[in-house]
């Protein structure tokens, strides 16, 4: 029986400020991408999410982003050095970390955010950046990456294991990376046809490109939005077709962690 | 030879902006205590800061205060619980332990910073909730609290090792916390009068109050202040002081854990 | 036929973060207390409100409150001096101002925000601090103030326009003051109870405690809340019942300067 | 007797934070653009930079940047739309009148700060926005631009009153603009060197490019750095030059005001 898994952007909040229907999709889920502190989440936020996400099950992984609260790590910030980055990478790993300690929970995988994630993936000293700063503070954390990317070359270089995500909504360039949002059917709107393309993608291994082209590729997780409209909605559709096509949806991390424990 | 560590706030910078000189006093004290992005600090200051304070053998202590960047931790603000801090505290020993391992580093103390040391030193609830913090995120930590306070209390309730402090340059009331600086001889500013009164307070194994008073005290760490006009020059005479008189100047954490290690 | 203001807190989102419903209570209320990015709202939250508001005839005001985006201006933050809360105050009336004039509107009235607010309606320095930077940026904007407190003392010392509020859903202590929050029966939960309590205040001329006592006060303005759930619902009952009692319910600041203008 | 205005950067402190030695370069310049709060700045800084600024008869200008704080508004942020960055420059436009006000005092002049002002140079959307911005909240404020680039144009089409400035210490290309810091000889370093071009630049009443290409222009006021090491030496030999060569240097908006009235 094949696994996969899901992750989700959660912890969003900041201060008085909610979004996304977190308890929802940590019911369904099983890796949560929680925000720390740049871009959004704040410790009681994190604590909150950890506590919720660990008595769930599901796996807790860093969700770093630019320092950039007013432009939820969105807006395109260029000119910080890859070695800046760097630190702004373990600080916030080794803040959720601290949070994740307070809460009797640890941390398992790392996954870069928004227009941070973005350029990491097609750049490669940011990329470098990224996975230098995770194995510095823990070498067991996962790097999340997405295949054939820059992300996922600089795991491999760095020797930490990678969880391989695809996106559940969005449509494939020929380049492996995602299609602009401004593109027409760069984004898939209907539940129904976005868990189909994906459980495609994974009977078939490989990413499905809009313009027909199939990249062949592992593939440990699947992503999912947790902010937008339908969220949970979606989320529920993908998991129940995945389940019911022969798929166990659990965490990787734990599931890969525990392997290793029980080898 | 009795042993004594003398420590400073630094990597008090943000951005673009400078506070203090932190390579001069890098050379003097043997402990410092970093900002960690809450009050004054960023991932980059900190990591400077980690670095230099490394290569010159000085101790490396978490400074966490309150989240409030404009206020340089320093307004009063209540009304948050002691749960919320805890998760503050967390958060940020966890960043700096993040980014000091990016540099190679280990933190070895954590020191409250400004109004929420303020209030941790006289508020029980307060200064265990920092300790909880403590402990849940590495309880190796030591916890840098005054004699005869809260924070102490909350230390040994909680089982962590303590950098017990004394202040260079600020005169003491009978209940053995500071004399608010808005009362007449609250702050010593000249010298060679405060490191002759920290000499004779380390001589006696006790607290000097301006009343008079004594309060016997074990002293592992003595404070000098790094942002004030003459702050290197005050540090610089307190130890020359110091050691003249059959003082070795020291760093605690670094002679604690090499002695655990060498028992 | 008499007439009544309601007012309520608005524009209180932050850059990727909303925070309630802003366009159904615009259709209700006839005054907008807008936060003005200290402890919410940004230039893009202030102008679309702006542009809402205006193009529904509702009255403008700045809504200005601590320095404190973190505690949403909640935060209780003590020792910043009545001089420096008058610079911020006067900062946060411009900021409007200007975002205001970009959308073709004019800022009508002033209202502090959260702990600000708690603390001026009981301290006459800095009810004076707010009054005296209201003065200094546009002598003709009127100040909303509780009718008896400091606020209300400082706008005559300083020859304000004023519009004296109470509050729908909350009990009144003898003093005049809100009962705190802490206290039983200090929040109205109940939608006609609420409008019922402040239809006899209006009808009785006077403030009811909840002790029973009359404190007879002029009422200009009620400030229904914003940002709990069923608040729309309860702005509208309130509504109903006053205009059903044979209230005109209409924008203060705008009805006052119409009748200068005509005078 | 030809008139010359010098401007610069001040009140760039931020909290606990200074920047520059705004004092002696007041004592030199004779009109100050003021950081309003969103790159650096804040309520209390802006009223004391403003006072002294008034006290010595200098010109107050509003220095709206990027909200971006932990990057001083240096880092290129991309992607924020036209008009959300002339909501940004509204505000804080209408935040430093406000400020100025309770001051006493009047705004006279706008420039844009860092990064915004760099793209604003060469963007005319992003120009026309911020002329726009300026012309809504007070059209008598002086548009300080470059000569021949967007922001020249941005004024003209909106009928703004322009202030013409050169840059003391920067190598231009032939564009007009600046040449990029990376460059070798971009930087004139050598006060003498920087005064001598700047008067031979007025002299000639063109911009010199660093290819010897002549551009003639109309140059209104001289831009000298604050935060340098030796800015206000720099400053001052700049000065000297001017007023040994017979320019009166003087506060253009104050000049140009004044000379309406009296017209």
């Amino acid at each position: 029986m094949r696994t996969i898994d899901l992750n989700c952007d959660l912890g969003e909040g900041f201060g008085a400020w909610k979004m996304g229907d977190d308890e929802t999709m940590l019911g369904i889920v099983t890796s949560a991408n929680i925000a720390c502190g740049f871009h959004a989440g704040d410790p009681k936020v994190m604590y909150d999410t950890v506590r919720s996400a660990s008595a769930k099950g599901v796996g807790i992984g860093a969700h770093p982003g630019f320092l950039d609260l007013y432009g939820f790590g969105r807006r395109t910030i260029l000119g910080e050095s890859p070695s800046d980055i760097e630190r702004q990478v373990a600080y916030q790993i080794g803040a959720l970390i601290g949070v994740a300690a307070n809460a009797g929970a640890k941390v398992t995988h790392v996954k870069t955010h928004g227009t941070l994630g973005n350029i990491a993936a097609e750049n490669d000293d940011l990329a470098n950046a990224v996975a230098r700063a995770i194995r510095s503070v823990d070498r067991q954390l996962y790097f999340m990456v997405m295949p054939n990317m820059a992300t996922e070359r600089a795991a491999q270089a760095h020797g930490l294991g990678m969880m391989r995500e695809i996106y559940c909504d969005r449509a494939y360039a020929d380049s492996g990376n995602l299609v602009s949002r401004s593109v027409p059917g760069a984004v898939i709107e209907d539940a129904d046809a976005a868990a189909a393309n994906v459980l495609a993608m994974l009977d078939d291994g490989a990413i499905r490109c809009l313009s027909g082209k199939r990249i062949p590729a592992e593939i440990d997780s699947v992503c999912v939005h947790g902010d937008t409209p339908g969220a949970t909605t979606m989320a529920r559709v993908l998991r129940d077709l995945l389940e019911a096509n022969g798929y166990r949806v659990t965490g990787f991390a734990a599931a890969r962690n525990g392997e290793t424990r029980t080898a």
